[in-house]
């Protein structure tokens, strides 16, 4: 097994980074422009977790989900809200979410403005999202 | 056990977070003004890695360390160095840091003006630091 070595990825503004592409969110889902970058986790990184930042453009939203695994989102970007448990919170720059074991969550951008990004910290072994719904 | 709950902690400006207090970066060793925050890791929490705030005041410095487990780095707050493997690289707002296995670091902050900032994600299960020189 190859083993990365240490690197620095350089914010190069507009919060754009040298070396790091954005992809797709998901291959499939009810989901709306996100993009995703990852800084740890797509190479072989021999942390136990992998460090992604998503970007959610004005009007989009990530899948409303629930899994097993635990995870961490700091907001980095802009504005946006979560809902979380189906009732909606405020999210905005250096605001840290903890997401429990199966409790419900989704990331939306209402504000036209701006992009609202933020990173998020998984565990790198994990279960799959499940698709659920508030209604 | 008991299993902790989703929270969110609102960055409230200025760099503090409601609910959460700073606490001395370590008990012991070669370092200088640096306080530490936890955001996932200090509760029950189910996550494979714990987030952390550190920040290094004006002419302060973390300990010059190495240690088996691979870790994250990201710039939130003003702007540092970061001595990796002996060589000295800039950071600021939003650069990331891979710091790969047994290979040494030290973040510092030569800036009069303001604290240097940033998240440190961890595995949650790792080994203790060894302080070492680059002289």
């Amino acid at each position: 097994m190859s083993v990365s070595t240490s690197r620095l990825l350089p914010h190069t503004g507009d919060f754009q980074w040298a070396g790091v592409v954005p992809t797709a969110y998901k291959d499939s889902g009810d989901f709306q422009d996100v993009t995703r970058r990852v800084f740890v986790g797509d190479q072989e990184d021999l942390t136990a977790f992998h460090v992604r930042y998503f970007e959610v453009a004005p009007g989009g939203f990530t899948t409303l989900e629930r899994h097993q695994h635990a995870h961490c989102v700091v907001g980095l970007r802009g504005h946006g809200e979560v809902v979380l448990n189906c009732q909606t919170h405020q999210m905005g720059f250096a605001d840290v979410l903890y997401v429990a074991p199966w409790e419900s969550h989704q990331l939306r951008n209402p504000h036209p403005a701006e992009p609202f990004g933020f990173l998020c910290i998984v565990d790198a072994v994990r279960d799959r999202p499940q698709s659920v719904t508030c209604d």
